[in-house]
């Protein structure tokens, strides 16, 4: 325990394994080589698009697992997301895998929402080995929160491009000497906040303020600076939103060294990609962390990670109803194998 | 810990204080009595039906806070969902709570959802205080999930009727010799479960095998048996679900007498009130526990009580590309105050 909104693990539960499936799109930006799978048609060779979400999701958990030389009967819960209404992408999953399942909602945030609970599940002592995984799919999002696919509406310069992909990390109590692995030391739970945005194309602006939010809630908690982070990882702001989150930490008297401050939407794909402002959606965080943030943990290039996912937690029928978007940010910090 | 799906909470997390909020036909129903605010319109003064939604889950909440005693900047975190896409019910309560918040989907097993997770973090010490909460509107259910309100579509007898209501639960770590309150000892988290319904007028069939299945695990984690609990509540169940539920354990060969088991769907509302196999949604549960299965725990008219909330995961987007229904449930075990 510490105080605020930021719990300390002193259990400092183990990051084991992790795996990303992505699609033909994500495959080609500057991670391509990097993902666990990448599939070349964006149906996974299902009949609709939900179901093809559902896919991604499995392939990254059963990767994972594989990854860990473990069971799905060996994980305790899978705790898990996605932005399709009732969650089906994860849920369907669940049942095919066979796991206890938390359902969580945390929009784009999910990936870290699930760290954050699982870690402090493991903390408990309730669990020796759980799933965090979230997804998302270009397809399904779009005719969801915006218009169908086979209008071709144009999209303005802040909008962002809905990730196909998901990311699994199993997290465990298991600390072996001859695997060292990466430890979670802190997460911090994030605020819904709310500064008025109403433009569903413009998600890193109604983002920006949850991430400063709880990026200054989390400093304060621990009694650190920016500088304290090797890199400060958000997701997924994009570049609209990269831009208002430093403005705001620099307002806030923290100012983030660019080098410091990463955004999970402006890695996974590069400029010529013709994706305006940059990635998003719940699979873009998980499958940034577990393609490029969590192996350079591993290796030690990055020390201390702060990995702080943002959802934008908008819905069609309040927006119908002239409702601005709140959003969230959770943050889980994720520290190089002890023994490296 | 124990094992299998089951949690044993070694800090016994204790239930601080507890709240529900409903409209008029609740209020007419056998429990009318109970209810901490009851509503005479549904629209709750807000000019459409999530924002009434929102204004339920608010006040139950923060009817709850004031309950224990203490103000919202005291809470920790605010475990919470609903029914509705994108959790907008209760994302729009934590926007204005201004209280650290974890969205969960678990349908209408969302109560037992959260007072799971929320047990969990606060027997990781990652946490003293949290609020766990779940709401559901007839209004704002029926016409996401089935038909618009003004078609007066006729309703098959297996239909349940979607509670307007929430409840919430202040559960901490503060054990007071002054003030003994019921205690969590252990939570079973659910697989999801799916038999093959495809009907969204008879969730209590695609529930039915959920709760049966979380029940015979939690049993067989614990080495008790249903005769160990003083009432086995379901919710929501209803006719249906609670006959094929009693009539799957007997089949498993751990019958229910009838008297342990009750189904909140059935308690809430009476049968001449024409909700056909009784009442549905997160904030059935949710109210029902609040209003009268805790006071009773409170009083030690009930010993040990076996809280299941079951939720039917059911999408229409899924349910249009002829998906069946995957339903869960989850399971928390609340005990007498100690020193009653």
């Amino acid at each position: 325990m510490l105080g605020g909104q930021t719990a300390l693990l002193e259990t400092r539960p183990v990051v084991d394994a992790w795996a990303s499936a992505v699609c033909k799109k994500e495959g080609e930006g500057p991670l391509g080589d990097l993902f666990d799978m990448i599939h070349t048609d964006d149906t996974m060779g299902e009949d609709n698009w939900e179901k093809a979400e559902t896919r991604l999701f499995m392939d990254a958990v059963k990767r994972c697992i594989e990854k860990a030389g473990v069971t799905s009967g060996d994980v305790r819960m899978l705790l898990g997301g996605d932005l399709l209404n009732q969650l089906v992408a994860s849920n369907f999953a669940g049942r095919e895998l066979g796991i206890p399942f938390i359902g969580l909602f945390g929009a784009c945030s999910t990936m870290a929402e699930s760290l954050a609970v699982g870690a402090m599940i493991l903390e408990s002592g309730s669990a020796d080995r759980l799933l965090c995984a979230a997804s998302s799919h270009f397809c399904t999002a779009e005719r969801q929160f915006r218009f169908p696919l086979e209008m071709g509406t144009q999209r303005p310069p802040s909008a962002q491009w809905t990730v196909t992909g998901a990311g699994a990390v199993m997290v465990s109590n298991r600390r072996t000497v001859l695997r060292p692995r990466p430890v979670i030391t802190h997460v911090t739970i994030g605020k819904p906040i709310d500064l008025g945005v109403t433009d569903a194309t413009n998600m890193g602006a109604a983002m920006a303020p949850a991430a400063a939010d709880t990026l200054c809630r989390h400093l304060m908690d621990t009694s650190r600076t920016p500088t304290d982070y090797d890199v400060i990882a958000t997701g997924d702001l994009g570049a609209v939103g990269s831009a208002l989150f430093e403005e705001l930490m620099r307002e806030k008297g923290m100012p983030l060294l660019a080098h410091r401050h990463v955004d999970c939407g402006l890695m996974i794909f590069s400029p010529e990609q013709d994706v305006h402002s940059g990635g998003s959606g719940c699979g873009c965080s998980a499958s940034v962390l577990c393609a490029d943030l969590l192996p350079k943990v591993q290796k030690g290039k990055i020390g201390r990670l702060l990995f702080m996912a943002t959802g934008a937690l908008m819905s069609p029928v309040s927006a119908n109803e002239g409702e601005s978007i709140p959003s969230i940010a959770h943050a889980v910090v994720i520290e190089r194998p002890e023994e490296v």
